[in-house]
């Protein structure tokens, strides 16, 4: 039986060795995920993003197990985690005291967790976030996390890999209301505040609802410490960014999250959003391919020896970077 | 007078108007870089990184106030602020009170404020900001500080960039040890815990100089849950981090940053470490403008209507995200 076959029957073996292949970037792994492209576009993919030390980790251990034991009345989904982020329990990354935690998922089937080895060029670990979800989209996984850290230019790359992204903050500095003029409201479909057992939360909750309140009531008006690239186009397309508080530790607040994931699917499914992201999110899995592969492709071209010379010279500033680049790819000497 | 020459010789105006020729990419703004390349070099070049929040802008506004008023036998120093961060005071992305503090520099002509104005791509930001690292270079200014935010890796490639990198935490949510193993302790050249006056400043501080102490003592040790990936090279090389606690808002414990800031630099020159981060950082950048270089010219190659009719075909399913590279590539449609 071939590899993607045994895949599709839910052989979890078959599934991890996959996985390795397609981390490693093996022609094998390739012509499998070719293979699985048909059978994929059925998983919900949620992002899970936030600050190291904001508890996400902890939160989406909380809801992987509410998908997997859900309210009566509902079916139990196939869980798939993919941690990106290397400060993650998922990823060995964390202390001791947070992994224990994760014992919950470790013994059930329906649940598969992975996290990205190593942390690699930020273009090829995107490409291969996006190979590793399709991997587990074509063998049925129907809710897949993926877990990154912070919240920039990259995770907002590695964002657009999801149809639903949940930002987690947590209280802290005070300045939350910086956090999210970075992009952050760009992005966020579910917000959370976790460790909403500290004292600072209610700071947190009143800076967060009132930049998305603002922004309801008139979306025209700007604030004029508001830097003019803040958009907030997902408001005003019918679906109202929720900000629910959680103490994940103590799995206070959980379920709320879970039903406001539910909510946000079904608003996807019932505008054009879903299709929308779709495209969006494969276009940018190609841009990303596209260049990463011409990167790839360049360097094995070139020389190591023209490299080293063409670099020497650079670093003694014989020639300008400009110049560097003019001999590199065009071989002017001139 | 030709533009170079000009910003060599102090114009201010011809400098700001060189800034943004190189921040649109223009073919004069490429020229005149190449005419300053071989007056570069001199600069130190200082990485401020940490998390929204942690007052990184702040710190750097004193840092910068204490190079231009140094204490009695050092010279004051030309200064240059380039703000990467959105969220940064100094790019106008924070709260009013923040640029208030600003103002000590405002009118000192001895520093030069830069914020990039546009996020763009991440490649294209790092590049650009390479660029106007250089132009402030060759310009004059002896100590440019580059602030960037968070730890992602777009952070690492722009610490690249600099000479002596200060990270930047805060008494927060307790997790400081997990930012640490994010990445940032491979880094870090100084670490400072503003906001000291925050109560939690303690534990964030017991928690920084256990790991580096700990690697210190016994560089061959290694704890059962620090992912493997953790290197403590700069440690062992001769340069131990120290580790620092200011109040930026009330100027206190600026000094000591200050003179830490200057031994390093006297490291780096009398060890080999000067020259291995000229080498590593005129690389990075080297190979950042290739990479930037070929998707810019493979765009031009293709017309919209093949890569709309390819896209399509990838969203539909009927072709997978290789095979779609394939033909976008190599125009092959077999």
């Amino acid at each position: 039986m071939s590899l993607a076959k045994s895949i599709r029957e839910g052989n979890r073996l078959a599934l991890a060795r996959l996985l390795t292949q397609v981390e490693n970037g093996t022609a094998e792994g390739r012509e499998c995920l070719n293979e699985l492209f048909p059978y994929t576009g059925n998983a919900h993919l949620i992002g899970v993003t936030g600050s190291p030390g904001s508890g996400k980790s902890t939160l989406v251990n909380c809801l992987a197990f509410l998908f997997r034991h859900p309210p009566e009345g509902e079916p139990p989904r196939q869980v798939a985690v993919v941690a990106v982020d290397p400060t993650s329990p998922f990823s060995g990354g964390a202390i001791l005291g947070d992994r224990l935690r994760m014992r919950d998922l470790a013994g059930d089937a329906g649940v598969f967790i992975r996290s990205m080895a190593s942390r690699g060029s930020l273009g090829g670990l995107a490409t291969t976030t996006a190979d590793i979800v399709q991997v587990f989209d074509a063998a049925g996984y129907e809710v897949i996390f993926i877990e990154t850290v912070g919240a920039g230019q990259a995770e907002v790359d590695i964002a657009r890999l999801a149809h639903t992204t949940i930002v987690v903050e947590s209280p802290g500095t005070g300045d939350e209301v910086q956090a999210i003029k970075a992009g952050i409201l760009e992005i966020a479909d579910i917000l959370v505040i976790n460790k909403a057992d500290l004292p600072m939360v209610e700071n947190t909750e009143r800076a967060l609802r009132s930049i998305f309140n603002w922004d309801m009531e008139d979306p025209t008006h700007h604030h004029p410490d508001e830097p003019s690239n803040v958009k907030v186009s997902r408001v005003t397309k019918g679906w109202q960014v929720p900000i629910l508080k959680t103490v994940a530790t103590d799995n206070e607040g959980i379920q709320p999250v879970y039903q406001a994931i539910s909510q946000h699917l079904q608003y996807l499914y019932q505008s054009q959003e879903w299709l929308r992201r779709e495209h969006i999110r494969l276009q940018s899995m190609l841009d990303l391919l596209i260049q990463n592969t011409l990167l790839e492709r360049w360097q094995k071209s070139i020389s190591t020896e023209t490299y080293q010379k063409v670099l020497n010279n650079l670093v003694s500033r014989q020639i300008s970077p400009y110049h560097a680049l003019q001999i590199l790819l065009d071989g002017d000497l001139s």
